[in-house]
C-alpha cells in the first residue's frame, strides 16, 4: 500500500515514559508477515481515562473497557490491542474472547484482569481466535521491549502510516512528559472518530480529574474529524497517567493544553491518512445561530460526497458548500450567507463574489491542504472540523477489504 | 455517457394526457446539441399540487413555486423547466429570471403569470442566462407538439436516461390516465429525493386534496430513495391534475394507489441512474421500537460509504450493516439484530447465523438487485427505503462536473 501523499515527514520520536513499556507480536491474527499485538504495561498508581464510541452495536472489548474504567489502580494496568478483527458484534463468544485475553494476561503478569484493558479493530462479525494471541503472552509479558513506534504499528489496518504526536512541558519545575499513538483512516467519524487512540503520560493526576479533561479535549480533536461519516463499534481513546514525573498536573492549564495537542496532532494524522485522501481540508464555520449549529453545517460539508469529490477533483465547486450548508438542518439565510476558500471569498450575501475569479480559486484548489470557510451571517456560534477529500482510491479499498 | 446497467429495458408508451401539452427547445443554456427547456401548458381548471426541497439555501424557483401554489387554477397553468443551471444561489439575479421566465410564458400564451411554475436544475451559483430561454418562448407555445419522452429528455443533467411511468385505471365507470417524467441522479437524498418530477392526469380533484393525497404518496417513495445523502436546493415534485376524464378522483384510494405506484415507479428510476450506480439496493428495516427508528436505521446503512463501496465490490461484508445500525442513533440491542441479504440470514441474536455460508452469500451478492433486511428484534416499527452502490463510476462523474 503507498503511504498517503498528507502524511508526516517521520514518525515523531517518542520520548519513553516512566512507568510503561511495551511489547509486540506477529500472532497471524488475520494479518501475515507483520506484527499484529500490542501489549503496553502501566505501573501500580496509574490513572487511565477513556472515551469510547456510542455505537448501540459496540464492540464486546469496549463493553468490558467501559464497566473497568474507574477501578482501583494500585495494582497497576495493562493494555492488550490486536488488529486485524474487531470482535465486535460476535455475541457470547466475543465476551469469551475478551475474558480469554484479560485473563491471560493476568496470568502471565502481576496485573489483575480487572485492570487488563483491551481492544481489537478490523473486520466485524467473525469470531476472534484468541487462542492465536494468548499463545503469545508470556513472551509478550516478559519481552517489553518495543518502542513507541512498533506499538503504533502493530495496531494499524488500513493506514498507511503509523501515527504518533508527543509533548513535554514544565509543570512546578518538573518535566512532564506525554507520548501517544493513533491508528484509523476508514469508518472515522464522530462520536467519536473511528480509531485507536493510546496517550501516555507520566503526569500525576487522579482518574476523575483526568478523565474530565480527556473528555473535554476528545470534543474539540476527534469528535470534530470525519473521513467517510461512519462511525465505528471499536472507538477508543485511552489516556494513561503513571504519576512517574511527580508533578501534579491536576487542574494545570498548560497540561491540558499539551494534552489536547497531542490529540490535535493525532487526529489530524488519522484525517491525513483517510481512505483515498489526497488533500486535508480544515472546514471553519462561524456566525452560526450557536455553536451546535455551526458544528451542524460543518459536519454537513466535511460529509458530504458531493463537497468530496469536487475537492478530489480540485473543482471550486462551491455550489455544493451552498447545498450542504441548506440540507444541514442548522438555521441559515441565503442572503446573509458567506463562503471562502482559503482567503478567496467566493460568495457573499447569498451571491456569487463581484470580484470571484475563477482562475485564482482554481489555483487554490490545488494546494493539499485546504481550508473551507464559511460564515452564515446569524449569531457568533463557530466550529472547526477536519476532513479529507473522496477519491477512487477510497472505492478500490474499500470495495474489496474483507476478501 | 454509458446508459446505467440498471436503466429498465425501454421508455414506456406514456398516453396523451387531455388537457396537457408539450414543447421543447435546444436553448444552449450550457449544453450544445441538445434540448434543454421544456415548457407544459396546462388546460384551465387543472389543479397543481407539488412538494419541493426543505434545503435553507433553496433555489429562486423552488420559492416562487411553493409561493403559487393554490392559487386560482381557473385560467390553466404552466410548467417551464431548464437543465444546466440550476438558478440557485443566485441572490436576486436569480429572482429576476423567475420574473423575467414567467413573464415571457405569461407574455406568449394566455396564461398569468402567477399561475406559471419554473424549475432549474444544473450548476448552482451562476446566474441563469436567461435570455437564451426567453428567445424561444414564442416558439414553445406555439408548437406544443412534444411527447413525453422529449419533455423527459429535455430536464436530464447527469441522467443517463429518460424515465418515465404511466398508469390507467377506471374510476365510476370512466378511464383515468396519469402519466409522469422524472431526472435525477446525483444529490439525491431525503428531504425529498433530489430530482424534478412531473406527473399529469386527467382525474378530477381539488387542489388541497390532491396535495394532501401527492404529500402522503412522497412520503413513501421520493422521500424513501437516496444515492449520495445530498440534498437539493431545488427539489421539485409537481402533479397536475387536467380533470379533462370527468372522473372524480377526490378520496378515491384505487387512484391514489394508481398515483403512489407511478411515484415509486419514478423514484426506482431515479435511484437505478444513481451516478456511478451498478446495483439496486432495497433496505427494508423491521422490529424497530418505531417507523421513525426503523427510518433512521434504514437510511443509515442506505447512506453509509462503507456499505455502498462493499456493494460496489460484491462483498457481503454484513459487519458494516452492524455498524450502520450501530451509529443511527435508533433504539437497538446487538443481541436482539439480526441481518439478511436476500433471503440468506447472515446475523441472527447478534452473532453470524450458525448455518451462514460465505459462499452462497457472495454469489448472491452477485444479482443486479439486492435486498438488505434488517430485524432490530425490539418493536414493530418499519421503513422500506432504496439505494444504490457508490462506484469509482460517481467519482469520475463528481470530481469534474462543473468543468
Amino acid at each position: 500500500m503507498q503511504i498517503s501523499p498528507l502524511a508526516p515527514a517521520s514518525f515523531p520520536d517518542l520520548p519513553d515514559i516512566n512507568g510503561v513499556t511495551f511489547a509486540t507480536a506477529a500472532a497471524g491474527v488475520k494479518y501475515k508477515g507483520r506484527t499484529d499485538v500490542m501489549l503496553a504495561l502501566l505501573a501500580p498508581g496509574t490513572a487511565v481515562a477513556g472515551v469510547f464510541t456510542r455505537s448501540a452495536t459496540r464492540s464486546a472489548p469496549v463493553l468490558d473497557c467501559q464497566a473497568k474504567l474507574g477501578g482501583d489502580a494500585s495494582g497497576g494496568a495493562a493494555i492488550l490491542v490486536n488488529s486485524g478483527n474487531s470482535n465486535a458484534f460476535t455475541g457470547l463468544a466475543g465476551d469469551g474472547s475478551v475474558a480469554a485475553l484479560t485473563a491471560a494476561v493476568a496470568e502471565a503478569s502481576s496485573v489483575d484482569a480487572a485492570r487488563v484493558f483491551t481492544a481489537s479493530t478490523g473486520v466485524i462479525g467473525e469470531p476472534l481466535p484468541h487462542d492465536r494471541i494468548t499463545a503469545h503472552m508470556a513472551d509478550l509479558v516478559a519481552n517489553q521491549q518495543a518502542d513507541g513506534i512498533d506499538a503504533a504499528r502493530a495496531i494499524m489496518t488500513t493506514d498507511t502510516f503509523a501515527k504518533g504526536a508527543c509533548a513535554e512541558i514544565t509543570v512546578h519545575g518538573q518535566t512532564v512528559k506525554i507520548a501517544g499513538i493513533a491508528k484509523g483512516s476508514g469508518m472515522i467519524a464522530p462520536d467519536m472518530a473511528t480509531m485507536l487512540v493510546y496517550i501516555f503520560t507520566d503526569a500525576k493526576i487522579g482518574q476523575s480529574a483526568l478523565q474530565a479533561m480527556v473528555a473535554g479535549a476528545n470534543d474539540r480533536t476527534f469528535n470534530c474529524i470525519t473521513v467517510d461519516s461512519d462511525t465505528s463499534t471499536s472507538d477508543s481513546l485511552m489516556v494513561a497517567a503513571t504519576g512517574a514525573s511527580g508533578a501534579d498536573v491536576t487542574g494545570n492549564s498548560e497540561f491540558a493544553d499539551a494534552l489536547h495537542s497531542v490529540m490535535l496532532d493525532l487526529a489530524h494524522q488519522v484525517v491525513r491518512d483517510g481512505e483515498g485522501a489526497t488533500k486535508f481540508v480544515t472546514v471553519a464555520v462561524s456566525g452560526a445561530a450557536d455553536d451546535a449549529d455551526a458544528r451542524k453545517v460543518a459536519l454537513s460539508i466535511a460529509n458530504s460526497p458531493l463537497v468530496k469529490t469536487a475537492i478530489a477533483g480540485e473543482d471550486a465547486n462551491w455550489g455544493r458548500i451552498v447545498m450542504a450548508v441548506g440540507k444541514s438542518g442548522a438555521v441559515a439565510d441565503r442572503d446573509r450567507l458567506s463562503i471562502r476558500f482559503g482567503d478567496i471569498t467566493v460568495a457573499r450575501m447569498g451571491w456569487r463574489a463581484p470580484d470571484y475569479s475563477e482562475e485564482a480559486t482554481s489555483a487554490y484548489m490545488k494546494n493539499d491542504a485546504l481550508e473551507i470557510g464559511v460564515d452564515l451571517g446569524i449569531g457568533s456560534g463557530a466550529s472547526t472540523v477536519w476532513t479529507c477529500d473522496l477519491t477512487h482510491g477510497y472505492i478500490s479499498i474499500n470495495a474489496d477489504y474483507r476478501s
